[in-house]
């Protein structure tokens, strides 16, 4: 056979333990989300390309998979001299669940209540090269809120992530909070152009990875002048490798209140950031809103606060978000203020696997119900019906091999009883229990088979 | 704004109200699969063009749709002669989830259990024209036992499937059974060559929708002769619209052992038949199994017993399904047989909804905290907190809004209490409580608001 059988490049198959695990931490995800008042949204996994393109940046929009035109219209778009692949393509799978969202609150907008609190875990899709820990096809789970420009969002979302985290025993992760309207400020006063400012942000936004002196070339490349960056540098150094006990948010809010008070954008962020610090105060993520003025976050689309959840004990983030006040308005004619979040559940699932956390309820059968021969059969069926009217899940084996086979196939299986009727047991009004951790088989009577079981 | 803002045609939004429905009914399907054994496994949405391709006959092969080639890969496609859809594409959406499950099974065959029971209840997608009722992404819900020959295989599967739809409250559906080998028998017995067995095969599954005279013509044009079309419709016309009484399953096997007992493909299908409803005789899909040597089913994969559920009270079917044990072999050097059923999830939704059938939880929040003033939303906001810490699912309201508008929203969105912690309540240590059914105020002390709430 020469058909590869392997999932395509930068797909997966779970099988049955993994789902388990990975069912287990959606709903415990799910169950979070509702438990805030979001309700569940599903969009389709394919959009028209015209809803796609264009919001992600140029190199978001490479990284779309392209569903082919059909019949004649492939055949009109061949003829074509020398066609892109948007002439080829009509449709795309999604590449993330905020522009559906936004298009779906765009389309629906006169039956959505005032604040339309979803939330959404389904796959995404991105035609990115794939490697190790990075994968085409995978699971966001995101919560927003549409229709308010008050903190009290922010704090609620910023909440249950942290909720989340604690629900999923996550220790010492830190949700990083800036505020685009800070980064604005701080590029203003650096005396940077606003035609500047998405350079200067795309070179902030690397200060993590490349240092100082790395942001420094950046800028110098981006053609951003030396007096600029060297304001825009001495006021980010002042908050390079502090001591946590040194900057605390308080402390992090009053230095840039100094450096960003005369600007009228700064001033804004800095007094939502304090609201919502003070709104935040006592609930999940009070501990772990750590204020980062570093942090950039790429998507073009952020307009108010930003986050992103880290924590020292792995590289990268779980997860981010922010307030995106301008992008339903690229679907309708007005602006709707939205904020929201997306959680990288593929990343929390590997890292819960490396360290075997969570006590995962088993996705296997209570007990197997064995077959002997073509006679008993029926029975045995029957049998099986009747401990699942008890609410057992009970398997069967199906061919009529030695009990000691069954029995091993059950013990391999992690199901703990096996349970016998044979002609033996039939003749005498008894089923045979056997439990595989203890080896012991005990003769009960039909009807108290499953409280047996149960224990 | 000139970008359209539905979705593709033939795709689907689920707001809120139609998602808490659908989830429902899959948590319900979901349950009885586990009830029987059965573990979820979940495949990629996106396979290899050479997995889908020539496994659903060529109008099936038609309806996949496929993703474009990307950068050089597509490049190179272009400047060949006259490419064709394959070479301009290398993976599809998967089309089915039967043939998915084929690849894993090939895949992972060392690592599964000898039986394989496995469940998936996800999307599918069809390049079909979309039409009222019929869409081009739609989630079925497959059962599959891969690995034993035994008909006990067959009495689980329909059995799971007949419980499903009691707990779904249908009533009076039927569960058509038939048996690849009674039509082959069928056929051979009418002196009709095995390479039209396919012909003719097409032609008695049209027989419900266009009578004996159509399926006479259909065996005319595809070139079976009058002798042998004669015979075939001959046996056949001797089950056509008997009343149910008379056609018992019995008497219809013993028709076809008497029509079909010298063929001994036919024998094995009957003794097959015949143990499959003796198995079935006590479980949940006693009463609903019906032998209709009429029904043929279209895939081209089918070796053994066959079912298709239908009911007089809507027509066509709300799922199908059947043995098939020589797919698998199509991606390994061997044989492994396998069974299945896919239940036509989206079609039950439809049937549901129509007949109002169900009582579906509230997916709403259980009671929505108001807000006064910036100075007091902190302590609101902590108020949430501690409610959700009592297991109620707790909305905020995010603006200051009066409170008449506050209570007018929540009732809207069908949540039935309101908690006020305005200055007077913070200065009395009491929260008020509205509850939006009755018009009752009261003041409750804080810690007891969940308590209250909940009854």
């Amino acid at each position: 056979m020469s058909v590869s059988t392997k999932p395509a490049s930068g797909f997966r198959d779970f099988l049955p333990a993994d789902t388990a695990r990975r069912e287990y931490v959606f709903q415990i995800i799910e169950e979070v989300y509702q438990s805030y008042g979001f309700e569940r949204l599903d969009t389709p996994c394919v959009e028209r390309l015209d809803t796609l393109m264009g919001k992600y940046g140029e190199e978001g929009d490479q990284l779309i998979f392209k569903i082919l035109q059909r019949g004649e219209k492939l055949q009109r778009a061949l003829e074509s001299e020398s066609p892109s692949d948007t002439d080829l393509a009509d449709m795309g799978l999604r590449y993330d669940l905020t522009v559906p969202l936004a298009r779906v609150y765009a389309q629906n907008r006169n039956s959505l209540p005032r604040y339309f609190k979803r939330y959404q875990i389904a796959p995404v899709w991105r035609a990115d090269r794939p490697q190790r820990g990075r994968f085409r096809e995978f699971v966001q789970c995101d919560v927003d809120v549409v229709g308010s420009k008050s903190m009290t969002v922010e704090a609620e979302v910023t909440a249950a992530l942290a909720q989340i985290l604690k629900r999923l025993e996550f220790q010492g992760f830190r949700i990083h909070l800036n505020h685009r309207g800070v980064l604005r400020a701080l590029i203003s006063v650096s005396g940077i152009g606003a035609d500047k400012e998405t350079d200067a942000l795309v070179a902030i936004d690397k200060l993590d990875k490349v240092g100082i002196d790395g942001v420094q070339k950046e800028l110098d490349e981006r053609g951003i002048s030396a007096a600029s960056s060297a304001t825009l540098l001495g006021i980010l150094s002042k908050f390079k490798n502090p001591s946590d006990a040194e900057f605390s948010n308080e402390n992090t809010l009053s230095l840039l209140e100094e450096h960003l008070g005369s600007d009228e954008d700064g001033r804004q962020a800095l007094s939502e950031l304090s609201e919502l610090l003070s709104l935040a105060k006592s609930g999940p993520a009070a501990a772990s809103l750590k204020l980062d003025p570093f942090l950039a976050r790429g998507l073009s689309y952020y307009t108010g606060p930003i986050f992103e959840i880290r924590s020292d004990d792995f590289s990268g983030s779980l997860g981010g978000g922010g307030r995106y006040d301008g992008l339903i308005g690229m679907f309708m004619k007005e602006d709707v203020p939205a904020c929201g979040f997306s959680l990288g559940v593929e990343r929390i699932l590997v890292l819960l696997e490396e360290r075997q956390q969570l006590q995962i309820p088993s996705a296997n059968a209570d007990v197997m119900v064995a077959l002997w021969d073509a006679d008993s059969a029926p029975e045995c069926i029957k049998l099986a019906h009747e401990l699942r009217a008890s609410s057992l899940r009970v398997d069967i084996y199906n061919d009529f091999d030695k009990y000691k086979k069954q029995f091993a196939y059950a013990d391999s299986r992690n199901i703990p009883f096996v349970a016998i009727l044979g002609p033996n047991e039939l003749a005498n009004s008894v089923v045979s229990v056997k439990n595989l951790k203890t080896g012991e088989q005990s003769e009960v009577a039909r009807r108290e088979v499953a409280a047996f079981i149960k224990g």
